[in-house]
């Protein structure tokens, strides 16, 4: 079975279209270059029944990983706990190693002077209050622990939605489980902008191109409509093997650009996308 | 029953995070102000049977619309039609308005002097191959068309990936199904910046504002950690009625301030999201 790995975003503000998702494209980003795949990216909403449906139906999939982002805060509105319980059909409990991490935050502020003191207030306990059997991941930068849950063999990993604490917890604790199941497995990429030939001229050799290069994924990006027609090619692979990862991208990267130049078109480099 | 949208992005480079789903974003943007609520976004890869099943997923789900985004060009990895084609069992098949309307396009090109000539190749011919029983939508941008397809009370409407193509689609022809849909019912809300009060202990005022405006939906975003905590409170409604909407939001948001203000928290407005 291939390991692969879902991302799952909770919050409204996704559904509204207030924000962009860039936690899941940073994410998505992390776990490629990791060297595991991405099959989904599913966003819902603030609510118990959704996030529970979200989790079901993705543990089905027997991901490697399920990746929950947003929704652990101290408010009322932060379901994503309860809904990953209902999910796995467990309780809450309040989880003594989270509420230690919770209230060590707290005393940090006090002992900074960020807060004049603190209680432990139910708001507060409410992010220690984890689907049971499930462990609390340290939070580097923010007060609500990061989860574990296991469900046979599918690790769910539940991030806070702020960026900051999200990429944090990401790096410190879950990039080394991930890289344990990706072995050495390495993605590689690589891009050229290409002047002058119409996408629809140019699908004939794309086509015949991946034929000839059966482990490199050929990908054209139409641009912005212009008098001139312009086209990003993207051209990537994943193999064990670093080395030969660069040589079939670029073996299947001089045949397209001495196709795409027999068509009358134009090669340029292209910026790596940030 | 409740008429929802769910929009289906379809992209290797969403997967594999080369790009930000502005898309997505934008998508629910205009349809939340058209008054639909947006239930689930979800991107998944450029594979007939990813995409089929997240078609047919998505159709259980009984939304008043899907719409899917990406993956209507002329290459071959581009299959989009084809696997919503496979999620509704239905065949493809040359549709001549579609193939007229690619036609009217490439003499266009001609015409303008952005080519010399065309030939109907298959690449060509490919972006009028549509799921039987559908119909093309006029794309005022680039050459493939948009998709309307029916399924059981549900529109799955196929766009362009490409912003500007899909933009143009949505807003000529898929704004006014929508907004027939919708009726009159109208989507209000505000944000306002609050310094000073951690989230944890704005959480009990919040759950009680939401109690006493049981309308209204506030969530509160913390911003970047700081030493001051600074949160975004967003509120927002669904009415049909403009007039009471923006009453109830602001009866939720005096409330709120009052509250904050009175555990010493600074108010301020907030710019826009665009």
């Amino acid at each position: 079975m291939e390991n692969f790995v879902d991302i799952l975003c909770i919050g409204n503000e996704l559904l509204i279209g207030k924000i962009t998702n860039t936690n899941a494209q940073w994410l998505a980003r992390r776990i490629t270059t990791l060297g595991l795949k991405v099959r989904h990216i599913i966003s819902v909403g603030d609510e118990i029944e959704e996030i529970s449906t979200a989790v079901k139906e993705a543990i089905e999939r027997k991901p490697a990983f399920i990746i929950v982002t947003g929704g652990l805060g101290p408010t009322f509105d932060d379901k994503t706990l309860e809904g990953v319980a209902a999910g796995l059909s467990r309780e809450l409990e309040k989880n003594q190693e989270a509420l230690r991490q919770v209230e060590e935050k707290y005393q940090q502020y006090v002992k900074d002077g960020r807060m004049e003191r603190y209680e432990l207030t139910p708001h507060r306990v409410k992010m220690a209050m984890l689907p049971k059997g499930s462990k609390p991941i340290h939070n580097p930068v923010g007060t609500a622990p990061g989860v574990l849950a296991e469900h046979e063999g599918t690790k769910l990993i539940m991030l806070p939605g702020v960026p900051s604490e999200m990429k944090a917890i990401f790096d410190e604790s879950v990039a080394p489980l991930i890289s344990q199941v990706a072995g050495d497995l390495i993605f590689f990429e690589t891009s050229i902008g290409l002047w002058g030939v119409p996408e629809s001229e140019l699908a004939p050799f794309i086509d015949q191109v991946m034929h000839d290069n059966p482990y490199v994924y050929v990908k054209s990006h139409p641009k912005a409509a212009e008098r001139i027609p312009h086209l990003e090619l993207h051209l990537s692979t994943t193999s064990e093997d670093g080395k030969l990862a660069r040589q079939r991208v670029s073996k299947a990267l001089i045949q397209i650009s001495e196709l795409a130049q027999e068509k009358g078109g134009k090669i340029r480099p292209v910026k790596a996308s940030s």
